[in-house]
């Protein structure tokens, strides 16, 4: 929260004035296209001008766009919240105002901001909203330590966390995608599978305020569709290349968490072992280790268990570019439309030029894969030299 | 070693072709004075030739250079190894030949690969040269749960891990510079810091072969000397500016792992308990945590324990960028010539270009200290515009 008065309220509140926002949303199409994003699911705020600014910003550029009006009647600032049914009306109002550009690349999302700034009427109602216009959804949900308890305590009744909340006001199912997740317990993530709702993953984020990564591939084994993101603000960066750089960092830091739990090594001299028990991250053993005197000695977690756990949670480059492809399209319910490049979907594309690239070398010993690899770790804007959404191209640089 | 033998070893082979190496020398010094590199610690190759063209290369580009012939003597692949008495005569020879050059911005570094490549006559060896010629040195030391194993099956007497085995050799001094040291125990690091010897944290690189990340505010407060490096090659980024944001994002990893093992918060319900014991980090208290079911609750470290290992392990940009500066001077010994922009010290500066940065937006309410946070978290080789060292311009290019 402190990061949300700080910055973000009072970044969003200057967008009560259309032509302000109408710039910096500008600004923010051109960095986006010119990184090669093609499809943009994104948080407005509460003004419905701005969101309708924003909304033409992604048409003129050319981008798919999902807009949401965010939704916040509690728990927000003076000067910057809703009356609930000033939310919902306007929630309606910019449904309707997107439906007549009757433009199939740019649709309205509604989106409660999350738990902690919605009252539960205002959830309800948002659910309402979504059903009886199919519209997608977005929220954050259990995001880090901070806000499960934030949410806890706004809700001392509720035992089954943000999920149980969400679900209650029918804002899970097909096209919700829910950003972050990191908290997510393992029979909440098994609901938002059988619901349809996706994860976005935005690792850099969840770096700087989860306090936790989201473990990506035991949620996909929980049936959780998951695509990537770059939480925009919340991460610094605007790239998904860098967000998919982030994502394979964050799989090693999982690897990591859980390396400081595994079943131990012969580096640790004779340690005091516990039983194993069970933990959440289905390892085969938990044992505490400590020596006699602290910090003699480190852990080494046994190689079968590393391989296990690497196996079970690392995602690499080729990971992360499905999850920035595919998987965001899944989330979306884009999957007959966009993801991959075949036939019968819309052709959104870039070309990569990797002979004039500015960002990295090529040697002639590097393979199609080396050089594909080396754009997705080393490669920028430089490299996308052109940008196609739906068969239109959007965005050209000269070679 | 899987990584040396497919990777790093055939390619350094290659560089028995001098001019080869030249032609891949002169590339990695434009990239890194473009990145803003101003000062480099470097391993060449086995071969002296190839290690005299780089020190050229890095002179011809104007960058301070500390460059090392590689020695290794076992556990090295056919062809690419040396006999003992060989890699002692060419470090010496490659020695006196960077000392006829008399130019003070180039330097020779006695630099054995890592323990494993290494017999202890050739550590020894090599630890009296380094006196005698009174050189840095560099190596590798303790990188990975592979490494400490390996080297640990090669010398089962020693019971002091790397640094044990390079302090028997004279190879740990002021002005010795080990990369990695992700799995040194405490009294490894206290020996470091009483020889003055510093550790190169590559957080990038430790991601992907280190399977830890250093804790660098750990071992500073032991006494250690820390410097900030890209172990380019390892890490596949040749940019300062990404090592800065990647060691902010392997501090916050670091944490993730401290939560891992944390005292546990209301969030868990009546887990367990076992009696808290010491462990290596510092922390107050450790306890197992499961529920009956696991993955029906998630262990949320009490918000005490969260202050106090952020504030034990967190670096912002700022411990980031010092360590990318003043850290690194120190580490070389060069603390009384660069590092900070003072009167009396050699001029090593950059030109940023932020107002027409192709990198990152600036806004007009964004204070210097917000643009300066910016550059280091989205900025890239297109802001830099000029690069001196030592009062001299090596790099320059047109607004």
């Amino acid at each position: 929260m402190e990061w949300l008065n700080t910055y973000a309220f009072p970044r969003e509140t200057a967008h009560l004035d259309s032509d302000a926002a109408t710039k910096e949303y500008t600004k923010l199409c051109n960095r986006l296209v010119a990184h090669g994003t093609t499809t943009v699911l994104i948080f407005g705020t509460i003004y419905k001008e701005a969101c309708q600014r924003l909304a033409l910003c992604l048409q003129a550029q050319g981008l798919r766009g999902f807009v949401g009006k965010v939704c916040m009647d509690r728990q927000s600032p003076d000067g910057y919240s809703e009356a609930t049914s000033d939310s919902l009306a306007d929630t309606e109002a910019f449904i309707k105002w997107v439906q007549q550009l009757h433009d199939n690349k740019i649709h309205a999302v509604v989106t409660p901001r999350f738990v902690p700034t919605c009252t539960p009427e205002l959830l309800q109602g948002l659910g309402q909203l979504a059903a009886h216009f199919d519209t997608p959804i977005q929220s954050h949900i259990s995001e880090s330590f901070d806000e499960v308890e934030y949410s806890s305590a706004l809700h001392p009744d509720n035992t089954g966390g943000d999920t149980a909340l969400f679900d209650r006001a029918g804002l899970l199912r097909q096209r919700a995608v829910m950003a972050h997740g990191t908290c997510l317990t393992d029979p909440e993530l098994k609901v938002l599978g059988q619901r349809g709702t996706a994860l976005a993953h935005c690792p850099l984020s969840n770096f700087f305020f989860g306090d936790r990564v989201l473990h990506v591939r035991h949620a996909m084994r929980l049936g959780v569709k998951i695509g990537l993101g770059t939480d925009v603000a919340g991460g610094y960066s605007p790239s998904m290349l860098n967000a998919m750089r982030s994502c394979v960092i964050a799989s090693r830091a999982l690897c990591m968490s859980h390396y400081a739990t595994a079943s131990p090594h012969s580096q640790a001299p004779a340690p005091p072992q516990t039983e194993p028990t069970p933990n959440r991250q289905n390892l085969t053993g938990v044992a505490t280790v400590a020596s006699a005197e602290p910090g003699n000695s480190f852990c080494i977690p046994a190689p079968e268990s590393r391989k296990e756990i690497q196996a079970a949670n690392l995602l690499d480059w080729k990971g992360a570019f499905w999850l920035a492809t595919v998987g965001g399209a899944q989330a979306l319910g884009l999957e007959k439309t966009c993801g991959t490049l075949e036939v019968g979907k819309a052709f959104d594309a870039l070309r990569v030029d990797t002979r004039h690239a500015a960002a990295f070398d090529v040697f002639p010993a590097d393979t199609p894969m080396d050089i594909f690899q080396k754009f997705v770790n080393l490669g920028d804007d430089r490299n996308i030299k052109a940008v196609w959404v739906g068969g239109k191209l959007v965005h050209h640089k000269a070679s």
